[in-house]
């Protein structure tokens, strides 16, 4: 057996047991009564502990020395992406790590009182801990991967992009915003409201969303449908587990959703099995992850073509007045704009700005160019100078996002390299597939997933993000797209 | 840290891989989709691979013979079994357990079309290797613990007891049934025959379901129901994960269901906190897993008292003619006796022939006395001399179970254990609780449930099959108990 042989053997061996934290962190969302959380968490740690344990064994430093990938790009990729999981896990005292999780689990805590009270400075004092430690991370991973501190933080998200890479592209949306948001409510305005959207009974949401996730490709021989109070795709490849929930005032909810977690879904069970339990063969991060959501729930079904097929399925599905289910009224109801102060219930045009707005203020956290008790007044001039809205209270304003208070630094960005890339391989599917939009209007994403299968799916991690988008594309990460998209749907 | 601080750490690690092993295989039977399986499989193989290796690490044999656990006989016990577990795991050579786990898959594969085409040659060649191998295992094991072969494979489901004591106990009922089954046959000829039990709607035997679970004591904040193939309680002892079936025509089904896996549920929360995640603190084995199940099902709920009180709740749960839910009439349909081939569907009287049967045919199969190709003769020789009935085919002789074709021997004496150990404990506990009876007929299993706390739940594996039983009711397993149970159930 080759060095490479047996590392591939070894990370197998930690996918695996990642496998089964994966079905047992979704049981905890779906299933678990109350009782069972105590010894759940210890399940997940100790768990995470054995892994911990075997990456970081002193054979494995030895092997990775040794390691020969040969010739094939995906080898060497895999063994390249070992090293660097390796590099990570060492760069890291264990104390540290502890210190940490202790930490994080403590703020959180005292986050979901100071979040409901709206206080503050209650939670400020964790806070400040959260940062100073996450900051230690970052200034301990930095050297040991070759990335700014910050870039350390966002690449065990995103790999194959940097904050540097990112921030003007970043400032040109904000631009864009500046011109593209008064327009677009003016526009708005300037139309007819939306009939509402009638309720619907849980059961005939619930066909409808299996009806669609099967249609957009999900195989329910290797997949579930249940529901949490927070949507989400969890599982693994071969046996995904997605969620969704109810609320029978407002179908909406459950059928976005369900497209949403679809788009996820069908990424990783398009994943290639050769390359199954390696690294290499891991979806390339959060932020393609949210292309491939994001593609499916706002690109395509949200697209004209798709919403002429979807009213009239809606109504079959739920009965009563057809007016609501006319496509023109869906499209409107589903794209109205405006300047809420909440990241979750944010629009299309305006979400990036919540994003650019985290994005900027955990940079000067993890720089320690902000304090933490300054971090109100900041964030409130920030929404102010980007949306032209101040959060009447912190609750709305910066303490509305579990992230930061539970440790994560880097990730916010996630969710808008999600958004634009989704708009350039859209544009870029719709190139090269001629009938896309025909068979959307069909409520047939058979050619665009098919695409996206090659282009996206089935290269897992064999490139980082910009390269991925520059193979499936012609560019790296170019905004022009998903400003385009948001002016033929928000503008003309 | 001492040895034994040491050990105990090391074996809380490894129940915690335990626990986690228990959710996925409680998963794996009730939600995941079939396509997850292949990955199941491994996922479980993983942890329980992890956990081997943790058992046989060179430090924990150093450990184990340095270990002092003090005065205190809950320690001591906890070391005796860590070192006992630990024997077991070093007396089996890794490949006699990768090949074993090979064979009786293969086995079990081969068998469910053997059973479903009768043809026990199609399976013979294969129970015959999966013998060999169990012989192979029990003959390695034996001289690690002190005990003959047969008994080590027990051991391995219920420790403290053996095949000797087992043995006249069981020549003692077959005695017992040779007068007792004619009789109570001829008594229930001279009764009119049950009126037969209406269908009720699935969500109304559900909600049944959970009234008498909770009823019964089980704590939904650290529990779920849910549906299965095959009922069973699985999960941990703080987030417990029963199951029954629904039969819309049968509702006893789920009912009794319910009933026999909330003993075991019951069981397992009532072990003692202090002792999580040790030897010590774990259930005594399948025997007394076996007796908590029955005494909740068989002896209490199947009580006349109760009866009274179940008959009109059924009635006001499913509604409809109240005549079949007199006391007199359930206690008529749930207590039919007869001779059934089929284990399964066997009655509390003659249940222990089919166990009795099984436990002689595979002491002979281990001891190299019997040879597979003669158990079909065997077995249906056995079957009259038991019950006077002989299996018209083999899939409803000897190719019933699929315990054997799946490498599990010592397994069966369990069931009957646990019936008997049930009655004895059963008379214990009402010679202890004089208001037992009376709570029982208002639908209360408090002083009962109360009562197996003490003497059953806290001992955990504190003590030995019959030490338990010595300690709870002043003698270790005695049949007289069982007897006299049936006697006044069936023939007075």
């Amino acid at each position: 057996m080759t060095a490479y042989d047996r590392l591939a053997a070894h990370f197998a061996c930690m996918a695996t047991i990642g496998e089964a934290s994966a079905v047992l962190a979704w049981d905890a969302s779906v299933w678990m009564p109350p009782g069972g959380a105590a010894a759940r968490g210890d399940q997940l740690a100790t768990l995470a502990g054995l892994s911990h344990g075997l990456l970081t064994a002193p054979e494995v430093a030895d092997d990775l020395a040794a390691g020969d990938p040969g010739a094939d790009s995906w080898r060497a990729r895999n063994l390249a992406l070992m090293r660097h999981a390796h590099a990570r896990a060492m760069a890291l005292p264990t104390d540290l790590v502890e210190t940490q999780a202790r930490a994080n689990a403590a703020c959180e805590k005292v986050w979901r009182e100071a979040r409901a009270a709206s206080d503050f400075p209650l939670v400020a004092p964790h806070l400040a801990d959260v940062v100073r430690l996450a900051r230690e991370t970052a200034n301990a991973l930095a050297p040991a991967l070759g990335l700014t501190p910050y870039d350390a933080l966002m690449d065990s998200f995103q790999r194959g992009i940097t904050a540097a890479e990112l921030a003007p592209i970043f400032a040109r949306y904000e631009a864009f915003l500046q011109d593209a948001l008064p327009a677009a409510e003016a526009r708005q305005a300037a139309h007819p409201a939306p009939l509402p959207l009638p309720g619907a009974p849980e059961a005939a949401q619930e066909a409808l969303c299996r009806l669609l996730s099967a249609r957009a490709g999900l195989d329910y021989t290797h997949a579930r449908l249940d529901r949490s109070t927070h949507p989400f795709c969890g599982g693994i490849p071969t046996d995904i587990r997605i969620t969704t929930r109810y609320d029978e005032a407002a179908p909406a909810q459950a059928i976005r959703g369900v497209l949403h977690e679809t788009g996820h879904a069908l990424y990783e069970s398009g994943l290639p099995r050769a390359w199954s339990r390696q690294p290499v063969g891991e979806a390339a991060g959060m932020g393609v992850h949210e292309s491939q959501s994001l593609i499916v729930e706002m690109q395509a079904c949200l697209s004209d073509a798709f919403l002429s097929w979807l009213g009239p399925e809606m109504h079959g599905a739920f009965g009563g007045d057809s007016a609501p289910y006319a496509p023109d009224n869906l499209a409107r109801a589903w794209r109205r704009v405006g300047r809420t102060c909440i990241r979750v219930d944010a629009d299309e045009l305006t979400y990036p700005a919540h994003v650019i707005l985290r994005f900027r203020l955990e940079q000067a956290l993890i720089a320690d160019d902000l304090q933490v008790a300054d971090l109100p007044h900041a964030w409130n001039d920030g929404m102010q100078a980007l949306l032209g809205t101040t959060p009447p209270t912190d609750a709305q304003g910066c303490l509305q996002d579990i992230h930061w208070y539970d440790g994560l630094f880097g990730y916010f960005p996630s969710y808008t390299l999600g958004a634009m890339a989704a708009a350039q391989l859209m544009a870029a599917a719709r190139a090269a597939t001629p009938g896309l939009d025909a068979a959307l209007a069909r409520g047939d994403l058979g050619p665009l997933v098919a695409w996206l299968r090659t282009q996206i799916h089935a290269q897992a991690s064999h490139l980082g993000f910009n390269d991925l988008l520059r193979a499936a594309t012609g560019t790296p990460l170019d905004p022009a797209a998903f400003e385009a998209h948001l002016r033929a749907r928000y503008l003309q």
